[in-house]
């Protein structure tokens, strides 16, 4: 195994560390278009490094929202073509006074540095590019053709992602893509093999042609509320099963590997639970971390009728409604799923009552990268090398819209493999980064380009 | 059946009618502070009218909020004494534009008369006051004392009323109550002979120390809205009855004789239910009508949790809420029937979750006139001579809290004799009343102070 390349960076975290600060200064909340001067600062940043370190044909794409910026390396005529996925943009800092740091000026403390975008997703970007960077600089030129696309809008949904993919479709094309976006999850070593999908949609049932008093019609005619609560009773039994028909069918139902693979992270579910203060809840035939990644959820995220305000009010509400999501996992149609979900509710409304359910566009599937990926099988053989250990095989309870769009639109797999950690706090104020997660970084970026050639060849 | 102050009354509704026009010119609306000159002229009228029909001690009551106004006529020393009550207050005129006339100039179209108050309670108290008035003028006495009340606060929950009783314990004080307020409800000739009770409260469940990610933490934990509406699905089976140990035991169980009076009143429900939209639903075993009546219910009048506003947002909430308001019949104690929906709700909740319920102050008893009591024989008595029938006993099934006020702070019944009806739109734009109602009720009060007189003498 070549490591000629994650020795050389070893040696400089500090110079990668000094531009990190460099990429967290530009201010690039993506939500607020107050900060559009940051968003162009970030790009500037990207256009200027890519630029430096050998990639060609760097460019900024049109989507209709912030640009994405697209630089390529194509010395490879004939090889696969690996895409490389980053996001410059960052969550807003508010609230602002609950920082102890600058959040624009990266702050070291200890073996931590601080700041919005520290880690996600600037840290891990940066360890991306440097890690491109001093392959070509060592290497003098990579084992297949590489693309790179760092988008500006991840924080906000990626809106423009699908635009720009086939907008630029000659550009945004690849065999597998190698995402800086996505974290370790408190697990190490560890592989990113899949993440659940989501689908949602509101309803409303209506009982009658307008709100009544109590006093006048109490106890005649239906109550929205009561048949609402009746009504989403049903989705689930009284220890958390879901309870719609065919949506969790055998063939469905978690491998053994898969739940071997949850095992083997052990979850102290203690621990877990302690963390906020929750209850235990679902299906109890498997452990909370097998519900959390293997298996789908039907939640109600909200829900509200009648009067809400201060005191009371006597009032038979008329309307009544909830929000609903749904997380799918690997053979969940999208669609499908949804209308699954909407087809209980319309069976078990009561006769007579009014129930509108409006699907929540967009929606993304879950997410299986196979054990024969090469982009699995090369990161096994780095991180084996790296910590004589074979990684496990972390899933995620949550929707990676990026993957989801990868494969809808380009049709192939996405690894994963940012290096930020929970301790992180990404999203939060002092959002940080372990300087240990740039050593990591930097270590295995360089070893999984040469091994995902070596897969790619047959070797 | 002396008649003599019922003839002459009727040959005097014109006046009767420019009374009341002055009366409602008196822009009283105790909601709001800007009109505190309205509700000043509509106690100076007062005061002036009570002192030229020959009534004494004229005086205001001070409760701390909108003062009362206070007048008796003492001159049967040995004698039993009727409180007469009504309001001076009205409900805020809004939305104006839906107003066809000024709502503070009476305005007669054809047998209406247009404006607020014009009915509720300015039309039904100038019926009582007038009636007074002819009476002491004709008749140079009544049989028996009477001390009148006209309170400024009934529209707005009368908070002050049980200070006055409380304060002016010498002046505020009798045997009965005669009230002006309170309508008909589309029954004629009829006995307004009890009315529901109510009592309330808001719970909140939790479920986690705060909200949750549903990527991060769905399937693993108990999620509050979830909790929440299998919680309130436990109050009601599906059919509608209430499912809750010890509210509806078999001697709360309406009397045959309560359900007979009930039949008698012949509501239409497909008329009913069609002029609200409203779906049948409620203990299957009673009428409609004997379920608004008879019945309690226990409704959920608001709900809310979790994220409700635009889009999606994929949360676990970690608490949701619900104001619930009960309807009591006769035989239910306040404050013990509230203790029987709280303790149930607290028996059904999921262990390890967090159930606060929070009583609602205030709240009455359901009220229930006796066949016996003097103010029915007299009325009944009245209306048989007046129209040949005999009255039909109506029960409403909404809460009069100055009726549980005056049974519970002088323990003494109440007969709702005011003159509406359904069709005046009471509390709407373009409120009217009936010349007929005048031309009825100015018939029916001085008849039933006289036969009230003979009930107490044994008569």
């Amino acid at each position: 195994m070549s490591v000629k390349v994650a020795d050389h960076l070893e040696t400089r975290v500090d110079e990668i560390i000094d531009r990190l600060g460099q990429y967290v200064a530009c201010a690039s909340v993506s939500a607020d278009p107050a900060y559009e001067t940051g968003m162009e600062a970030a790009r500037d940043f990207l256009i200027r490094r890519l630029t430096e370190i050998g990639m060609q044909n760097v460019q900024l794409l049109d989507g209709g929202g912030h640009k994405a910026v697209y630089a390529d390396w194509l010395g490879k005529p004939g090889k696969p073509t690996l895409l490389v996925y980053g996001h410059y943009d960052v969550q807003p800092v508010d609230p602002l006074p609950a920082w102890e740091t600058e959040p624009f000026t990266l702050t070291r403390k200890g073996d931590r540095l601080y700041g919005r975008g520290a880690s996600d997703n600037k840290g891990s970007s940066t360890v991306a590019l440097e890690s491109l960077g001093a392959y070509l600089a060592l290497e003098g030129e990579f084992p297949f053709n590489i693309r790179c696309l760092f988008e500006g809008e991840e924080e906000i949904g990626a809106p423009s992602l699908p635009v720009i993919i086939d907008k630029y479709k000659d550009l945004i094309t690849g065999d597998l893509v190698l995402s800086a976006d996505g974290g370790r999850m408190g697990f190490w070593p560890a592989i990113n093999v899949g993440c659940r999908g989501i689908t949602g949609m509101e309803i409303t049932l209506k009982t009658a042609g307008r709100d009544l008093h109590s006093g006048r019609y109490g106890g005649t005619t239906r109550n929205a509320i009561h048949d609402l609560t009746h009504l989403l009773a049903t989705l689930h039994d009284e220890e958390g099963r879901i309870t719609i028909d065919g949506l969790l069918p055998d063939d469905l139902l978690p491998s053994q590997q898969a739940r071997d693979d949850v095992a083997a992270l052990g979850l102290n579910e203690d621990e877990f639970y302690a963390t906020f203060g929750g209850i235990p809840h679902g299906f109890p035939e498997y452990s909370a971390h097998e519900r959390l990644v293997l298996l789908p959820t039907v939640e109600i995220n909200g829900i509200w009728g009648g009067y809400t305000g201060e005191g009371s009010k006597t009032v038979i509400p008329s309307e009544a409604s909830a929000k609903i999501t749904v997380r799918l996992i690997p053979g969940h149609d999208v669609t499908a799923t949804r209308e699954l979900v909407a087809e209980h509710l319309r069976r078990h409304a009561p006769e007579g009552v009014t129930l509108t359910v409006t699907a929540k566009d967009g929606g993304a599937p879950a997410y299986d990268l196979s054990e024969s990926s090469p982009l699995v099988v090369a990161t096994d053989r780095v991180l084996i090398s790296e910590t004589g250990r074979r990684p496990v095989r972390v899933r995620h309870g949550g929707t990676s819209p990026v993957t989801a769009t990868f494969r809808e639109k380009l049709g192939i797999d996405t690894l994963m493999f940012g290096f930020g950690q929970p301790a992180d706090g990404v999203h939060a104020p002092n959002e940080s980064f372990a300087v240990q997660s740039i050593r990591e970084g930097v270590r295995c970026w360089p070893q999984v380009i040469t091994e995902l050639g070596r897969v790619w060849d047959g070797k």
